[in-house]
């Protein structure tokens, strides 16, 4: 049997979705799984997305053009004026979905074993992207306690090395739901501008911010034009998981070009997905306001109710539909797997996502947890009840093991 | 500004599309351009492929599972059965086109600095895939004279490393439409099985056969079964070259498990191009006995009329929708440009595909072009006449210069 390489065999298991085979184990015992660790929507795309797709009047589908349809990237600069974000279609290059966005970008900025700076806790995807393109992830904690606001500065100024070529970080953050600021950004892109590098930042979540804060984005600090890019996706601001479609923005045309060459080699985006996409601009503003209305009260509901159970710690989310819960037990993997192997309360049980995947630096958050507040608030509700009784539960046959 | 990736930098455009700038300014001056430079189908898509999408009873668009949707696997290995590949779901992988399954394939494989070895002319984006994934493409030249067929084994032997990883083939082969025979197949896979390495075999133009010649599929040789992978694709076969699905098949589980990590990543391949390419598998048998028809029309029609051009040299293609023409200029880079910038029969030209792009070891193939014949016929007939008054005006311009 010939040899796999190296990086792959490596290649952390996502954790999001490594206990998906507990989890069907227990759907197949007909336990009902609540699915607290996945950021899977269940709202209504919108309804110009779907209808232009069944209306569109195509007999055969032929390539498109590698940097997204023109249409769409035009109408996509209006969206982003709305955001105060001001750019051209040619600063716009359409992905196969956010994931492909960021492949691009670090294979443009960083040849095999370079480095790439990324706060910790973050998306785990990020570590098998660098993994992937033979770059190195080297983390900066951030602290539970200030929400994982932006490490001190001297802490990621001390990891830049001959070998950082980027910043990365994604905000609001998956997965603690902090909100940048607008001079933490802006600290960050003078940090890439003096080191000559760049900043790049996943706004995926630009709209999904709770409470009265403003989304500030890479791009409205023109100083760092030449050094800043910014990754977009249409698959929580729309329900549009499935489409794959995102975008890479930059002012930097030296950048758009030479990813635009490795776009090329894939040839172009999925054109049903890239008329779904274009159609869901046409939305009215009041579709995303009663999208982002309704996260907000599940994110309430919640926090309300993970509040409410013993010794369980919540790090409240400014932003996206996640945050990041300590847990009274050692090893919250260990408690997530027995929530699907051998626990259940009237028929139900919930899913998490164990939090040490979303870090870098091995050992740091083992009694963390993901929850992802996309559910519906009754089932939210039902969910704080299943974590507090499994909690109960586990804690009982640990102290039995003890005895 | 800071530096872009030596890699991207690298990155040679395409063959296929570096033109594009030349016949842009064509039509902008009113010039229509016969396409033969890319295979983009004009024949239309199976009806059942097109009517599941529009019927598709979504509201949303949820993640699908990273490997694709069971049923489309299973589906899957009914169509392969009919060409004599034994497999089931769990040996198929479902990717966002045959561009995804090839970076997955050589991610999988190989580590930054690995080499894979590849028969030229090969299909431009070979290069760009092994490149995007630091590794290093080392060519065999196949011959003009022989019709592309595989190079002497000891040529190949003697290229085998120890950073060898795995050998590369298109069969079908784009861009020479040589079919390798089954002995060419069982000697590369003996060759893979003895030295420890893959092979991959790149078959998406498996149903594209001229003539009374039997297509061979490397999983067929089930001896191999732990070194071979297949590539595949709807796009030429469905004319769904838009919708991005194709799919990597092995019956090596741990090479499968591995490419799964990669597919986790990128989440799923993209809904709508899914549904369609599963319905495309319902097309009635006529449906692709018709198409592979016409293209074979095609295919003679071409050869035909530029076997009657002077001094313009032919490669037989036994397979896919491409031959290797010789053309009597020194450039024909040079000369494709020209059609392009400098010269018009009726208001019409033709875009060819320079095949220096389609090796790898410099300066070879610099008198030749790839033709794609996916033209209608008349078109097909129109483009050679083009070519043929295109080489005489650009040799008056050459003998001008040289008085």
């Amino acid at each position: 049997m010939p040899q796999l390489s190296k990086k792959g065999i490596d290649l952390p298991t996502s954790p999001i979705r490594k206990l998906v085979v507990y989890s069907d184990q227990a759907k197949s015992k007909g336990i009902e799984v609540l699915h607290l660790n996945i950021g899977q929507p269940d709202i209504k795309a919108p309804k110009e997305a779907i209808d232009a797709v069944k209306n569109a009047p195509l007999d055969l589908l032929p390539y498109g053009t590698s940097q997204g349809e023109l249409s769409y990237r035009k109408k996509l600069t209006v969206y982003y004026k709305k955001h105060q974000i001001e750019v051209n279609p040619e600063d716009i290059l359409i992905t196969t979905g956010a994931s492909e966005a960021l492949t691009f970008a670090l294979n443009s900025i960083c040849d095999a074993g370079d480095e790439i700076i990324i706060p910790e806790p973050f998306y785990a995807n990020y570590n098998g992207f660098a993994s992937a393109a033979s770059v190195k992830v080297v983390p900066v904690i951030s602290e539970f306690n200030t929400r994982f606001q932006l490490p001190a500065l001297e802490n990621i100024n001390d990891k830049i090395t001959s070998k950082t070529k980027a910043i990365l970080l994604c905000n609001p953050s998956n997965p603690t739901g902090y909100v940048y600021s607008k001079s933490e950004i802006i600290t960050l892109c003078e940090l890439a501008i003096k080191h000559n590098i760049f900043l790049i930042v996943d706004e995926v979540y630009r709209e999904f911010i709770h409470g009265d804060i403003e989304h500030y984005s890479v791009l409205q600090y023109t100083k760092g034009a030449q050094n800043t890019l910014m990754i977009d996706s249409v698959s929580k601001r729309y329900s549009l998981c499935g489409a794959r479609i995102g975008c890479i923005v930059s002012k930097n045309k030296e950048l758009i070009q030479n990813i635009l060459k490795f776009a090329q080699l894939r040839l172009s985006p999925p054109t049903y997905a890239m008329i779904a996409s274009e159609a869901a601009l046409d939305a009215p503003d009041s579709y995303l306001e009663e999208v982002i209305a309704e996260y907000g009260k599940r994110r309430s509901t919640l926090i309300d109710a993970l509040e409410q159970i013993p010794e369980v710690e919540v790090s409240h989310p400014m932003g996206a539909f996640y945050c990041i819960v300590k847990l009274p037990v050692e090893d919250a993997e260990d408690f997530s797997k027995f929530l699907l192997t051998s626990f259940q309360d009237s028929g139900q049980t919930i899913m998490l996502a164990p939090a040490t995947g979303f870090y870098s630096t091995p050992g740091v958050g083992k009694n963390e947890v993901r929850i992802a507040f996309i559910l519906d608030s009754q089932k939210l509700i039902r969910a704080a009840h299943i974590l507090e009784q499994g909690l109960i539960a586990y804690k009982k046959i640990h102290e039995q093991a003890l005895v």
